[in-house]
């Protein structure tokens, strides 16, 4: 396999200032195209110690992705350094410079010369044409390695990757086709689903490899085939995915990019119907999952937020007597705000969560962590307990994924 | 002052399967001691690929956190390598042996050889207690460079840092002495901001250094004070603060760990009073972000979600006639919503959102990026026009930012 390292330059990511997120999605797409990352390296913004990663990559790895230190503000040290390295110096790239100059024209702003300065790259480069800002990409062959060089904006580099540098990467190393497959799945924990499906994985063919990727209550299961065709590759690595999904059963919830929210809210636009939440321990964040979906308006209603038991009763027509005899944290109330939400807010589905996410008030019949969950509906309502962590966020986050699962399972089995 | 590299051994982080949390933390804890993180570096489960890191780091810095590769099912490559590089040979520490011993005995559970060898550490190793998981954590200081080997879970690796390697670090150096101060601010931008600040900046005595920490509508600025006496570097900085912030007013919010629902909070406990939140394109954002306090069920009530038309007026009591003449967002309606959600769900403030998140449902009139946010109170209602960007995610997180911050300056100032 082709080897790379992906550099990450600037003082902010090296003093722990700012999040990184750069260099996990690059190596990530670099692993897709078939290019197996080796190092990750961040250096500060100081010419000694960017030349010496440079001089380090060259003599370990063929491809090597720069980012940061292209900005105006920042004295362009990477273009610099470059120019230092290959023994080279900066002149203006017509190209470059046309298309900075309508960004300005554009937006009706003067440039100046710091502005001019952007479209200057080192003699030796291809230049990369950058439509979603104004740094240039770069592109360097030298001595057998390839070198690019991005902006370190995530919405730039991204671009310049996807539709300009992996094509080129792919063309220029022929790398071999590969071809991924992501199955998702929830509430089934690693080692039970690797038990399952375990004889399967056994019989893979020595080009489909298999990876577990747990995450929050969810496993995802990647297959990844490596030949000569797409078209070949494609339905051997469906064939495989045909055979292993009667294993799991449904806690499949669905392929690649999908999301639970995204996938529930499929689900009930086939079905034109309507959905509504009633959340008590989860303070807001289902109905957060499911308004992060593009479109939810066409069956999303809305949410009651019953942190309080006044407004579980007033808003949601919990019965006194039920929290009298039961507390808010049973499958009682949780069924009655379910069903509450289902008939206030006039929808066909309602789920409602009730739990003791902590730290505090947890007692030895119900300790933090403790969380019913519940889903209306047009054949009835069904209630889940679900005993989790300690921790609140953690609790929160996968109370959400577990409830919106119910539901989801409850609409399909309807 | 003292250089530092953050070195982290893991294939899934090489391949971004995973995100890698700790090193942003650990730069961040080691810059506020006065460390100096100089590299950052990634390797995968190699022992060549983490030798060769080993030998390049040892030439560089004078200390090297080291991540991961301790866990019983990777074979513990860490440790072996790290006897391979110090020519030495691993060895059962008693005291790690009998903590991970004890920790098998509090769950009930019987250990295997696999776990007793977790408690096997390089000869030349100062072993630290790790009480927090079964990996050991460990010391080495070998030709002027120290070495600290951590396990990669973040919860173990962090509560290792702060209570054991951490006060080994400033004890061992003799670290220069550091005080942090940051003060929040929201709803002014970096520039402006700059420039309100300037001469004071221009003013700082120079063992005073001064950074800005723009995200997402709010500015962060560190204080960071270097010199030999803790007491006097407080007084000397706490004195700085004590001049810039009648120059800010009230875009501060906070310091330190502060945040914006959680100052609310405090503001709301201090005066006995309650909160209830209306929301239409925040989706639940709002109410999640409340909710993520500890005990703010002490003030917080709930919340409702509209959103759907019918939603605002069944559940908020927005009038059907304000909906028709001014539509959904519109000052008019947001203004019903937070005075509805404050009548409805009996409280002393109400906060509403309603706007164009986007991508869709923009207009002519009303691009998308339009949001209206309204704050009742005791002393009446006011509301805010924001014009933001084009993209759901940043709209949702900017709006539910700026509609606590009109929370809290309508509190501070009723």
């Amino acid at each position: 396999m082709i080897s790379a390292e992906v550099l990450t330059i600037g003082d902010e990511i090296l003093f722990g200032q700012i999040t990184d997120t750069n260099t996990q999605w690059i190596s990530a797409e670099l692993t897709k195209i078939g290019v197996r990352t080796v190092r990750k390296t961040s250096v500060g913004d100081s010419r000694e110690a960017i030349l010496e990663a440079f001089n380090e990559a060259a003599k370990r790895v063929k491809i090597v992705i720069v980012t940061g230190g292209l900005g105006p503000t920042k004295d362009d040290i990477t273009k610099k350094t470059f120019c230092d390295f290959f023994d080279t110096t900066l002149e203006i790239n017509e190209s470059a410079l046309a298309l900075i100059t309508s960004f300005f024209v554009e937006r009706g702003r003067s440039m100046t010369d710091l502005n001019r300065q952007q479209a200057a790259v080192p003699k030796n480069c291809t230049y990369v044409e950058n439509r979603w800002g104004t740094a240039p990409g770069m592109w360097f062959d030298v001595n057998g390695v390839v070198w690019v060089s991005l902006p370190g904006v995530p919405f730039e580099m991204k671009n310049l990757m996807t539709k300009r540098i992996l094509p080129m990467l792919q063309a220029h190393f022929k790398t071999p086709v590969i071809y991924h497959r992501m199955i998702r799945t929830v509430g089934i924990g690693e080692s039970f689903l690797a038990e399952r499906i375990e004889k399967w994985e056994d019989s893979l063919p020595e080009n489909i490899k298999l990876a577990y990727l747990p995450h929050f209550g969810q496993v995802r299961l990647r297959l990844t085939a490596t030949g000569d065709s797409l078209e070949s590759l494609k339905s051997q690595t469906e064939a495989e995915v045909e055979k292993v999904l009667p294993l799991i059963g449904d806690a499949v919830f669905g392929f690649d990019a999908d999301e639970l929210e995204t996938v529930v809210g499929g689900l009930l636009v086939a079905r034109k119907q309507t959905l509504a939440t009633a959340e008590s321990c989860t303070g807001g964040y289902v109905a957060h999952r499911i308004t992060s979906v593009v479109g939810c308006s066409d069956y999303y209603k809305g949410s009651v937020v019953a942190y309080s038991y006044e407004l579980k009763t007033s808003e949601l027509g919990v019965l006194q007597a039920t929290l009298d005899q039961f507390g808010a944290v049973s499958e009682q109330t949780v069924r009655e705000m379910a069903e509450g939400a289902r008939t206030r807010l006039k929808t066909d589905w309602a789920v409602a969560t009730s739990g003791i996410a902590g730290p505090g008030g947890g007692t030895a019949d119900k300790p933090v962590g403790t969380i019913w969950i519940a889903c209306a509906g047009p054949t009835g309502t069904v209630a889940r307990k679900l005993l989790l962590t300690k921790y609140r966020e953690m609790n929160i986050q996968l109370t959400a994924t577990y409830v919106l699962d119910l539901l989801r399972k409850q609409i399909v089995h309807a």
